[in-house]
């Protein structure tokens, strides 16, 4: 139903859209609108719905702010090792370009963190907002109802249309990771993956699947071992490949702090990399170079993954219309020294 | 002098000071003076000087801000990896507690870094300022006139006294390395260092010195070797060591990526580890426990020195006197797998 169809006996194409009006069709008092519509807490579920509803329905936008705050938010869960000062060095290139300061905020864990970081990131009125965090639906419309625009980094739960956002190719990789085992002559490939329910390791996963079912080899109940994304999760997964009775002359990992767990397990079983056993990681962290010897991985290009979703949310920001919303930046695969034909 | 007797013919102790008296007694202009008392650029030395010394003569004071702008700055010349992101959570961590937001800076090295981020920050108004970085005189007068209060963290060179600061006990914590070598039988120890004008190598070395003389162990021209505070910098030091007529059986490196080359080197020598050379790194970093074998290492507390840095700049930011304005933090040697006592 559109505007001028409506039977709605408050609604007046003539009137401009305020709060009041919004209040007025709903039957919802001022201030609880004006809390929906800056995005606030404190606001009962099926009222914000209804006054979402009106907002849809009638169009009402919120005034143009007189002043851009020249802020960008950068909001993380959890800042992790290695992978997390990639990201806000991305971020933070962009933001010296652009002379835009940068508010970094690490809310914490669904339910061990804080709830209000939202209620202050708005407050702060920034021009926009980079989520390294799966935001659930109910702050993905606090922002949209606040009018900050707003790009997710690299989803790893699907997300609805619509929703910006910056990821990697991880299907192309987990297959390009396989292909170079194959090519290097290996046929019992196992592979060490996160969670089915994290979006990149099922991409992974599946990128693995087709390059081994195009190469005509089999995968098996035991070729595929799902294991927590840690150097202790891939220990242990590699430990059980290990003493199986057909065991992989190649691991690819989840990740490379999965690969490094492998090598742990390579090291207590007596397996020396890559004459014994191959090793593919996926990230491309700082580590991959540090460890003995230097690790053949999937590289992520997070600099650059964090450049673009940070370049997106700024002309967001600005009112442009982005002609691409949902982006996956190329994974590269790095060539080291942990891959090698398998012995005889 | 002081304000009473201050012969200056507009010096009157009934006057306000304000920005307009120290701009008449000056013989400045007001919005230089403004310029000055706000801590923008775009002032001539000379002229900055004058200023600065009539506002502490006078005592100016700028008029307290109506509302608190609940931002910290954390400022960086560069976000190491690794390092970076434990800084950063120890920040979050209390701005979590108290509730303000954190704007991050990286403004990049001397020269090639961008200048402006100063103005900008303090166009924010910060309630306050973590530093990340060495700020120069100038940096500090810009901040303190401004009325931004502020704390270095990890001061890498000399500051003047009454700048507050939170760093870590290098010395203690080059001793107790060493001390740790001596303990397990070894008597030719080497040390890497980085580069002496480094407050805190020349600390950690002269906890070396400390160490070897107290045992009466010589230390001559070859048992220390200067070298970048890197993998690269680690392993050529160490292969000039382990090449030399006298080769180390212990190595204490200058920090972890230093103790990652030494590996490196070890590895090319075919020397084992730890059982033909023990080896010592500073900081624990995370690459600490993926590197085979796990290195034993002088733990820095990066996360609880950031939660200092800011609990005390917080503090500053609302007007308390500090009871201590510099704090290091105890360093903590964490015994691993790279070290055992002399082989023979």
């Amino acid at each position: 139903m559109t505007h001028a169809e409506s039977a709605d006996p408050v609604d007046d194409s003539d009137k401009p859209v305020t709060i009041a009006y919004i209040a007025a069709s709903t039957g919802v008092s001022v201030p609880t609108v004006s809390k929906v519509v800056n995005g606030r807490s404190g606001v009962a579920a099926d009222t914000r719905a209804r006054v979402e509803a009106a907002i849809s329905r009638f169009g009402y936008r919120r005034p143009n702010r007189a002043v851009r705050s020249n802020l960008i938010e950068l909001v993380f869960d959890r800042i992790a090792d290695m992978w997390g000062v990639q990201i806000i060095r991305g971020v933070e290139q962009v933001a010296r370009q652009q002379r835009v300061g940068v508010v970094l905020t690490e809310f914490g864990p669904e339910g061990g963190g804080i709830r209000y970081w939202i209620d202050d990131a708005l407050d702060r009125r920034p021009d926009c907002l980079v989520a390294v965090a799966q935001l659930n639906d109910e702050q993905r419309n606090q922002l949209r109802t606040g009018g900050i625009p707003f790009v997710v980094f690299d989803p790893t739960v699907e997300l609805p249309d619509g929703v910006p956002f910056v990821g990697a190719t991880n299907w192309a990789g987990g297959r390009a990771a396989t292909r170079h085992l194959i090519g290097q002559g290996h046929q019992r490939i196992a592979l060490i993956s996160g969670a089915d329910r994290i979006l990149c390791c099922r991409a992974r996963q599946d990128g693995y699947r087709s390059a081994m079912d195009a190469a005509g080899l089999p995968v098996d109940g035991d070729s595929i071992v799902h294991a927590d994304l840690t150097v202790d999760g891939g220990r242990a997964a590699a430990l059980r490949l290990l003493k199986g009775p057909r065991p992989p002359t190649a691991i690819f990992a989840g990740n490379d702090l999965q690969a490094v767990g492998v090598y742990q397990a390579a090291r207590a079983s007596g397996l020396r990399i890559p004459a014994h056993l191959s090793v593919v990681g996926f990230d491309d962290l700082p580590v991959a170079t540090l460890v003995d010897p230097p690790l053949t991985t999937v590289h992520q290009p997070l600099v650059e993954m964090a450049v673009a979703a940070t370049e997106l949310a700024l002309a967001l920001g600005r009112g442009e219309r982005a002609t691409r919303l949902g982006i996956e930046l190329a994974t590269t695969l790095t060539v080291r020294q942990s891959t090698a034909p398998p012995a005889g």
